[in-house]
């Protein structure tokens, strides 16, 4: 598969500037995930707020990714990549994958490599691993969707709260955040 | 525009069960938005946690709307539509976009339109207007690419509470939930 299968990256007429675009955006809050792509060069891991399923049958989910992100041209090439779709006590990693000029695979400790090749941090309560299906540009980012091939499922048991990201600061989602 | 520009509906080998995919989304949470749309055979209004933010210049937005949506036939259709992302002071809203078989209009006091013909709720206190540029067949979805044209911006004095969603369940997210 080429890099990029469709291309929406050019003509637009007159539209919202980029400051209103990204105050409008300002209160919309997202899931966390860590990304991790490797074609051979040496692994990428990326911190993402823009995880989300698509299809169930098939599995779909969706990201992007943005051509400003260090991992971007892994991820552009790689045929498979692993989504860790984060809860809160998992924080730490979702920072280690925000922050720039630091090695994200420097404490050997925190990761391990599947049968399959790719790079997880057994940390998460939850990976899905996934072939890459389409690369769509859109503006300044890639649009990639993924076919769920295998995951690490959370146990069901646990109680769970999600990390969410908004405006800049991290959250947790517990009982005392819940409406209604 | 066609009303699906590029297709990924069909051939995939063996991949993770529809069972299993939703459990792994399980605990990934979402930001909250209604998104309406009109062809000229009546409004629709849906809610989606799908919503994200792909490029800022040009500024462009993502959302998958599912086959199985009432109001998917109308957005497939449409040039453009509003996306409302929502605070928690919006729950109703959003328990209204999310609710099958009721009249989403008929409470004639809550929406009304805008010049351009849209129809917005202005409770809500973010909304974006665009176009659509892009559907793209996914499985059982449709990845709508939208180019954002015209904006509601939330007021930079209010406290933000976003609405979010997981696992059934709504949460407002605040200082409470913040974490570090």
């Amino acid at each position: 598969m080429s890099a990029v299968d469709t291309n929406l990256g050019a003509d637009f007429g007159a539209g919202l500037s980029a400051d209103d675009f990204k105050l409008a955006f300002r209160n919309h809050a997202a899931g966390v995930a860590v990304i991790t792509a490797d074609v051979g060069d040496g692994p990428v891991a990326m911190t993402a707020t823009s995880v989300f399923s698509v299809s169930a049958e098939p599995p779909l989910l969706v990201f992007s990714i943005s051509d400003m992100s260090s991992s971007t041209p892994t991820i552009e090439q790689a045929k498979t990549v692993v989504v860790h779709l984060l809860e809160a006590e998992q924080y730490p990693l979702a920072k280690l994958g925000a922050t720039h000029g630091v090695d994200r695979f420097a404490d050997t400790t925190q990761w391990t490599r599947l049968p399959t090749g790719e790079v997880v941090f057994p940390a998460a309560h939850a990976w899905i691993r996934g072939e890459i299906v389409q690369r769509t540009r859109a503006g300044q980012s890639i649009l990639v969707t993924v076919h769920a091939l295998e995951a690490k499922l959370p146990d069901p048991a646990d109680a769970a709260a999600p990390l969410v990201y908004y405006n800049r600061q991290w959250h947790a989602l517990t009982e005392q955040s819940r409406l209604g």
